[in-house]
């Protein structure tokens, strides 16, 4: 059997919640599908974040056709996905437009000229002397507060405990995690300010129990990872400048 | 006992889901008491769609009165009747004024001269070859699927399978029902295209799980019959003209 | 222990419903730290009502301080006590800011001078002939009713029933209850007519299950007393004026 292009089968939530972690940085993306899956990586425009997603091979139900790079937006193709039930199995194709089908519903939808498309970052080699893991909700619940006061939000490691806090002109809050509290924590001293409203984006596309892994350094750029089951997405995000008080 | 004008007590749930199947098409509508029961037709502002409703005498817990014919702004109705739980029974009393009542809130409303409201259509006969039954929801998914991607759909009945299909500039989607996948299925040959926007509408005052009864012929007005238990409402809607590719 | 300012612990629940109670009528309010516990009175910006809150000591886990005066920010509050879950303890500590703290966040927010914030007002003595006790649920699906169709709506009592009663250009609602479906009525005649958006505006704060005892008069301001196991909210409503006919 000879596949011209791609062909791969995987569950319609996979395909969901990966398409959602790249949409909140950017709209269209270059997509290599290789030989060990589907692999993307991309900065938002302010240059200011970085998304590098992977879904292994293995969380495909089939795969095949050589390797190739399209372009794709994610806009129309998340309006597509939605057609599909979250536990169903959806028939990816790619000639020259992309398809998306079931044994009943077939979608089709025009690739993008990968040409078109920014090219792919460099991944910076960075070297973060704390790891701080906590569950997404929790985060989540922290960051939306923080959100109320300003618009950024320091995140602070020692060897005791993992901080946020944030300062507004007139208020402030301050939440402290000690190591009881956090899933896993060793916290090599670190301190970097970040825009709250990324912080809020990278959960997005995980759910409250999902493990978030923070990787952090002194004003320098941070990771944060999420490793689903079926796939793994990492943001890397630049520090804004903590002004002197 | 001699009742002046009209007297009924019926669940307000029917009357409420009655009116929803009429206002998606029309503001205002005649409603004639007869000794059947509630009969409306009307005919949408744009002359496109038609909708004949039957509210039968025996979905009325008590039923007297004259024969009379009424108008009725259905807005207003509507929001009166959202003062009764769905499982009440009201009672709809019609002398000068429409008057809905429990034994504890007595809601008034004026009636409209009914010849101020456009007269009932004539009932075409319509001679169509191909019946589809299915579930709402299945066709609601469909349909909103269609709806991203055109203002037009075209359903399409062969001897094995019904077909809707939507072609939008750069995209298309096709959803294929063979037989085993509907409740009923007796397939002439017939194909015609609609507004996407009426199809949707229909399904607005049914539940997923309510039967849909699709008659349909080649560029030609289809029938879409919606068999509730209480009450039955009948869609006509005029064909558009399919574009030569 | 000598503690400066303020210091209490008390359910985020507790705090929460009596802030709202206060804000459907006022932004900023004084609030007096007593050896009773918690007690605000404020008028609303039009002079048209009044609302009277007590949250009394034993509400609180723990109380201790001074007795004080404060200005707060209602709006500032709302926002930040969000960040507690309904049936944590919080800590509400007042010195020249507000804090409120669990043992993982903490919250900081400026007081407003007082004397900045209009001066409390006196509480009337009112003699009211007839007395209702009726669900929040009830009344709140009435005055629902009633908004649609006017802004003013008639409370009335005589020997028998409480009827609250809307008339608009064209349509008319009345909802009768008999001592039966009252919780409790002690019916003098009684006849006055309210703004409906602030009876609505008296529910926002109660659950459809709580008590809501009306006291009424004629052309005269009646009250409305929500008890709540932790604290007691009382709103004073001047009547306006019901024009001939």
């Amino acid at each position: 059997l000879q596949v011209l292009g791609f062909k791969g089968r995987l569950r319609a939530s996979v395909l969901r919640e990966a398409l959602k972690a790249l949409g909140v940085l950017v709209w269209k993306v270059r997509a290599h599908f290789t030989d060990n899956g589907l692999h993307v990586r991309a900065v938002n425009a302010e240059n200011v974040a970085m998304v590098i997603l992977d879904v292994p091979r293995k969380s495909f139900e089939s795969y095949s056709g050589q390797n190739l790079t399209v372009g794709l937006d994610l806009d129309r193709l998340n309006e597509s996905i939605k057609a599909f039930r979250a536990d169903e199995i959806v028939e990816v194709a790619i000639n020259e437009s992309l398809t998306l089908k079931n044994g009943k519903i077939t979608y089709r939808l025009p690739l993008i000229n990968p040409k078109a498309i920014r090219r792919d970052p460099k991944i910076p080699e960075l070297n973060l002397p704390a790891k701080i893991v906590m569950s997404v909700g929790e985060f989540k619940k922290i960051v939306k507060l923080a959100e109320e006061i300003a618009d950024d939000v320091v995140l602070e490691s020692d060897g005791d405990s993992f901080t946020i806090h944030a300062k507004g002109d007139l208020e402030s809050m301050r939440a402290t995690l000690t190591e009881t509290k956090l899933i896993e924590f060793s916290g090599g001293k670190a301190r970097s300010m970040f825009g709250v409203y990324y912080l809020k984006s990278f959960c997005k596309a995980a759910n409250d129990k999902d493990k978030l892994t923070i990787y952090l350094g002194t004003d320098y750029p941070a990771k944060f990872v999420l490793d689903k089951s079926d796939f793994r997405v990492e943001y890397i995000l630049a520090p804004r400048i903590e002004a002197e008080n």
